[in-house]
């Protein structure tokens, strides 16, 4: 492997999208090629298992099922588009990948950690991120953001999920302790600008350190 | 759980499907509730699953795609209809089980028994079968009678096969090392009527055991 592997974690309303699109324009042009993508990226194989995941007929889905449905496609997703661009020394930029599985199904709905990672582990075969970035916001303010955007207040619905998204968040913090060299908090509460020159300058870190970008 | 849960294991010519009719049939005469199933068994979840599994244009799903597909509607499957059943005091016959992702994609196609058994622990949390029936046949012998069956002569698509069936069987020997009190061979070479008498005497006798059925 020759390129760099990363991957963005953290809640909606952290703002990860918006900084995936502008770290892959700008890495862009500072000349690094960039692939910046998201589970199931445009993969058929994975596409067709998202839409299992996904659709709302399927009120009878376990949860452990839909774990493994995760790992099935983030394993044909890694083959097919993220290693072939890894091998071509790009850097990828991956919006959720394993720590999801980990915060979300793990730790937030209760199927253990250690479970879920054991089975991410079969699906990615020793492929891990070289370096994760965890956007961290209190999901109130998070909550907040996702309402503002859409133009409305902050319903009832949404805060029933407050609860949740405190345990997602439990469940991010647990993983930091647990891989401290990898994972990096990026404080998502501070202004947006802030925020993106945080998250820039850690890449930028990794990408000299790996030999890709030059020290200039 | 107060059922009992059987699953009946082999290659494809050792002669299940007929057995399990049999067994499904005469255990009724006997006044047992009995729910004869294979996976996916009409759960909706589960048929969806097979289906990309299936689908001839998926050339490019990779083997660990495939194996975690199979342990998804595994899952489904089991927490859908088989556990339900047991709950409800009923032996289960299941064509095919964990066994079957072992011996073929664990041990036949390189992935590693302890892998794959890994991803189906996870999708089975400890529902494992209380007996399972191993139909041993040799290879050539399984194959020359699905063409038999099939009214034609072995062909040379059959015997690149041969290759392929003589691992998995090597790997249902390896699992009947590793589970020796769980699973029973039995000799499937030998005349049908013989194959299902003993079938229905190791079945008895479970039956015995559990107290589903009275020793008159």
């Amino acid at each position: 492997m020759s390129g760099l592997f990363i991957t963005l974690e953290g809640p909606e309303g952290a703002g990860k999208t918006t900084m995936i699109e502008k770290l892959a324009e700008d890495l862009a042009d500072d000349g690094v090629e960039v692939l910046a993508t998201r589970e199931p990226g445009g993969i058929g194989i994975a596409e067709k298992i998202r839409t299992i995941i996904l659709d709302k007929e399927h009120t009878m889905m376990d949860p452990r099922t839909e774990a493994l449905l995760y790992a099935a496609a983030r394993r044909q997703h890694l083959t097919e588009k993220v290693l072939p661009a890894l091998r071509e020394g790009k850097v990828v930029l991956c919006d959720r990948f394993i720590d999801s599985s980990l915060a979300y199904q793990g730790y937030a709905r209760g199927l253990g950690i250690d479970e879920v990672y054991a089975i991410n582990e079969f699906a990615i075969q020793g492929a891990m991120p070289d370096a994760t970035l965890y956007f961290d916001i209190d999901p109130e303010i998070g909550l907040k953001r996702i309402a503002r955007n859409a133009g409305r207040e902050v319903n009832r619905l949404d805060l029933e999920k407050v609860g949740f998204h405190h345990k997602v968040r439990k469940g991010y913090h647990l993983l930091l302790q647990r891989f401290p060299d990898r994972i990096i908090l990026i404080d998502a509460s501070a202004p947006v600008d802030s925020v993106y020159q945080k998250a820039k300058k850690v890449i930028d870190g990794r990408l000299v350190q790996a030999g890709i970008l030059n020290k200039d």
